[in-house]
C-alpha cells in the first residue's frame, strides 16, 4: 500500500482512488447498520487503512503508515462523510466503485509486496503480505459490522489478490524492469478480477453440515 | 493509560478506580452472555487493557503495560469474580459506574495522548492514540459478545475522547502547566461525557438502507 | 509453539500433529459456514498460527515464525484443503481429534511459555504467553465464524492451558531437568484435558439476565 514505486505518478494517483472508494463503499455498510457520524469515520478508516496496519504489525514495519502521514485519516474521514449526503449516488454508481474497488484490491496488493520485498521477506511472504494488503480491510470491516467475513465466502477475491502477487512477485525473481512488469500486473490484476464478477466466477464452496459436533467442542 | 504524569496521585488513583469499573461493568456483560468465570476474567481484562494494548502494538511502544505490571490482571481478575456475586448490587449502583465509566474515558485519554506525546508522534496522531486508549477496550468486548460495537452506534463516546484529547494536546504545543492543564481536562471532558448521557445527545446517525448491493460484493 | 527444547524431537513431532489437527478441525468449522475454498485454508491457517502470532505480537518477538518458515502456511493449507473430500471422515475420527487437539493445547502452551521466558518476561507472563498460545487460535476462528468464543463459556479449555502453564513454570524456578519436567507436564495436561472432557467437568458460569441497561451505555 505504502511506498510505491518511485515516480509512479499514475499507481500513486490510482492508490488515493482506491482508499477514497474504498471509504465511501465501507461509509454505505456503515449506514446498513444505522452508526452514527463518528462510527461512520471509524469504520472507514479502519477499512481502508486496516490492511496495510495489519500487514506492518505482522512485520514489525514501524512506524504505520497513517502515523507518518495522519492526513490520511482526514482524507479517509472527509470521504466517509461526504458519502452520508450523497448515498444513493454512491449506490447508483455501484458499477463505477467495484471497479475501483478491484483497481484497489491489485494496487494494495502490489504495494504490499513492495514493502515485504524492502524487508527481505522470502517469496511466499511477499505474496502473503500483498494479500493481507489487499483484502484484511474488508475482513475487519464485516466483523465490526457483525457479519461472517465475505473474503472468506464469496467471488474470487483473495485468489486475485494471490494471483496478482504472485504475477508480480516474478519479477522480483527475474529482475525484470519493475515499471512495465508493475503495469502489466496491474492489467492483469484488474481484468481478472473484473472478469470474475462479470461471468461471477466462484470457487467451489465446502459444504459441511451435519448435526455435526467436532467443531463444537473444541476452543 | 500507562504513564501518567509524575506526582499526580490523583490520577493514578481515578485510573485504578476506572479500571476496577471498567472490570465490573465487562463481568455484568459477559454474565449476559452467560460465560464461565474463567471467560469472565479474560472479558475483564481485555475489555479494561484492550485499548492501551492495541495502542502500544500499533505505535510500537513496547513492552506492553500489562506485560510490565502484571498484577494488574490479577486486579483486573479479582474485580471481575467479585462482581459474581455482587451482580444486583453492580447493576444497581448503575449510576456511580456510569460516573466512573466516563472518568475512565478521559484518564485513559490523557495517558494515550502522553504515551503518544513521548514518542514524538505528530498532534493528530496523540489524538487518536488518546481515542483509541479510551474507547477501544469497549469495541474489543463487543466484537468478543458477537455484537456491532456500541461505540459505533451510539453516544458522545468517541467525540468526549476526542474533544478532550484536543484540548488536553493543545497544553503540548502551548507549554502550558500541564498539572493545572490536565485537572482542567479532567473537569471538562467528564462534564462533558455526563450531560451527553443527561440529555441524551446523540450524534446524527447516518441510516441507509436499501435493497442494497454494492456493499455485499465487496469485500 | 515455535522455539521447543532442543532435540525433543517427540514435542517436535507432536507439535506438527497437534498443528495439522487443528487445521483440519479448523477447516470443518469453515464448511459449516460453507466458506469457499480460500477461506477454508485462510481460516485453518489463522486458527493454527493464531495464537502464537498474536503472543509474539504482544510480547514484541519479530520475525514471527509462519514469516520465517512460510512453508508452514502450505502444509496448513494442504491438510485443510485434504479435509473437504475426508470431511466425513474426519467427522466420524471426531475422538481421536479431541486427543491430538489436547495435545496441540498442552504442547502449544509449553511452546508458549518457553518463548516467553527466553525473553525474560516474568512468571505471570510466562503463564499468560502459554495460555494466550494454546487459546487464541479458537478465539479467532470463532470470531470469524461470527460466534461467541467457546472459549469463554465452554469447558476446562483456558484453565487446562493456565495448569499446564503453572506447572511448567516451575521447573524455571526450581531449576528442574527440563526434558523430564516437560514430559510430566505434557502428561499432566493432556489427561487433565482428557478427564474433564470425558466427565464433562465444566467451571461455574455467571449468568446474569436481568432487563438490564448497564453494559449497553458503556462501550
Amino acid at each position: 500500500m505504502w511506498s510505491l514505486p518511485y515516480g509512479d505518478a499514475v499507481l500513486h494517483g490510482l492508490w488515493y482512488a482506491a482508499i477514497v472508494a474504498e471509504a465511501m463503499s465501507a461509509a454505505l455498510a456503515a449506514g446498513r447498520r444505522s452508526m452514527d457520524w463518528a462510527g461512520v469515520c471509524m469504520l472507514s478508516c479502519i477499512t481502508a487503512l486496516g490492511g496495510g496496519t495489519i500487514r506492518d504489525v505482522l512485520l514489525g514495519h514501524y512506524p504505520l503508515l497513517w502515523v507518518q502521514q495522519p492526513w490520511l485519516l482526514a482524507l479517509i474521514s472527509g470521504a466517509a462523510l461526504l458519502t452520508i449526503p450523497l448515498a444513493r449516488l454512491v449506490h447508483r454508481l455501484h458499477a463505477a466503485f467495484l471497479v475501483l474497488d478491484a483497481i484497489g484490491l491489485v494496487v494494495f496488493t502490489i504495494a504490499g509486496c513492495d514493502i515485504a520485498w524492502q524487508m527481505n521477506a522470502s517469496l511466499p511472504i511477499v505474496i502473503v503480505a500483498g494479500m493481507i494488503t489487499g483484502c484484511v480491510g474488508g475482513v475487519l470491516r464485516d466483523i465490526l459490522c457483525n457479519d461472517v467475513p465475505l473474503l472468506f465466502r464469496s467471488e474470487l477475491y483473495a485468489s486475485v489478490s494471490i494471483v496478482t502477487g504472485l504475477f508480480y512477485a516474478l519479477s522480483f525473481g527475474l529482475n525484470l524492469n519493475t515499471g512495465v512488469w508493475t503495469a502489466l500486473t496491474f492489467v492483469l490484476g484488474v481484468s481478472f478480477r473484473l472478469l470474475a464478477i462479470y461471468y461471477k466466477w466462484e470457487m467451489p464452496k465446502f459444504i459441511f453440515s451435519e448435526d455435526a459436533k467436532l467443531g463444537d467442542d473444541k476452543s
